[in-house]
């Protein structure tokens, strides 16, 4: 079973690579873009595994370790 | 107007930083993780812009600039 983490910094936290891709579209002649924020996905692969045990392990991981929790929230989905 | 792209590597191009990530679970603990892969989206906001010319004009950055054609696939998803 696979897990997909989607972690997104807080909308009060800056984003400077954010604000750096946005300055570059404006650049490239896309000068409506007036935000761009950039986040990851992790996805966890943990086989053999049911829906609500990957669910619960991949909760701990993000709270110890894949995610900041002062400037991160996340998001977990479960992949078949 | 906002699209959310998501920029994944192949399969078939080493993640790096997966493989600590994956390295770093087992080690804390989650000896069944056997795989982490990590990519990222970027959501470009477009205000005052309808579905079909921000599809089209996210995709134009995406080729251009957001994803890298050779090691990346992207997929655009327009929100309201």
């Amino acid at each position: 079973m696979k897990a997909v983490v989607t972690i997104t910094r807080r909308q009060e936290i800056a984003d400077p690579e954010g604000a750096t891709i946005q300055r570059a579209l404006v650049d490239l002649g896309y000068a409506e873009v007036d935000a761009v924020r950039v986040n990851r996905t992790v996805e966890v692969s943990m086989p053999g595994r049911d829906r609500e045990y990957v669910l619960s392990a991949v909760r701990g991981m993000c709270e110890k370790m894949l995610a900041n929790p002062v400037m991160e929230d996340f998001e977990i989905e479960i992949l078949d």
